[in-house]
């Protein structure tokens, strides 16, 4: 699959798999809603609980992947990113990527202390297409 | 969730997502079908490559989480099993989940050199259920 056409698989999904290292060094793994804001292959930013298990995770270790397929009858493609997790709690990044409905889990409003923004940073990409795969470099 | 409960569920799933750790300590993931042969909550196997990316990683690391999951329009819910994966070639594991339909991709049938068995065993389970989440030791 070229870039273009994994940008366009990203941006139909609504749901998105995030991997982590845990304490033991096991890897961990969750769904998520689809990230917020994106920036081409590169930059993804997805809203989270800071009292999460996963946000306590990235900040002890930042290595981290994401994951998006599709299934369609017998049709199967899946792209993982490889990179780093950043967890931001500025104000700045929880405003950008703050949605009206968020109020429904955050009381608080966009300032709640329990809401923050995880960042990913790609540096490659695997993808896999019906049998075929290949991977490529994002920096 | 009860373990019946996530039984159950992951009973329901066509497709499993596995987590390995790369050789530069990044969790990676990728979408399987689902396990061909089940234990409980403790013990999966799944039939891959084994020239595949996943089998050398396991191989050099066999620390591993498996991850079903469920989404029924505003229900979500999921469990992720975490444990360790190892890579079986014995003719006896390779002829225990060997499926018919296999051959078309092991065209040398159930000996096949590139078909091996991956056997996860669980050590803990973490589910999470509409904004509920719990997790249990299963050893």
């Amino acid at each position: 699959m070229k870039p273009e056409t994994i940008e366009k698989l990203i941006g139909k999904q609504k749901i998105a798999y995030i991997a982590s290292v845990d304490e033991n060094g096991y890897p961990n793994m969750k769904a998520m809603l689809a990230p917020r804001k994106r920036n081409g292959l590169r930059e993804f930013w997805f809203s989270t609980n800071t009292s999460s298990l996963r946000v306590a995770q990235y900040r002890e270790n930042p290595k981290a992947s994401i994951y998006f397929c599709e299934r369609k009858f017998y049709s199967y493609r899946g792209v993982m990113l490889v990179g780093t997790m950043e967890v931001l709690e500025d104000a700045a990044s929880k405003e950008m990527i703050w949605e009206k409905g968020d109020k429904m889990f955050y009381p608080e409003g966009v300032s709640d202390p329990d809401y923050c923004v995880l960042k990913f940073t790609a540096a490659s990409a695997r993808w896999y297409s019906n049998l075929k795969h290949g991977s490529f470099e994002l920096i």
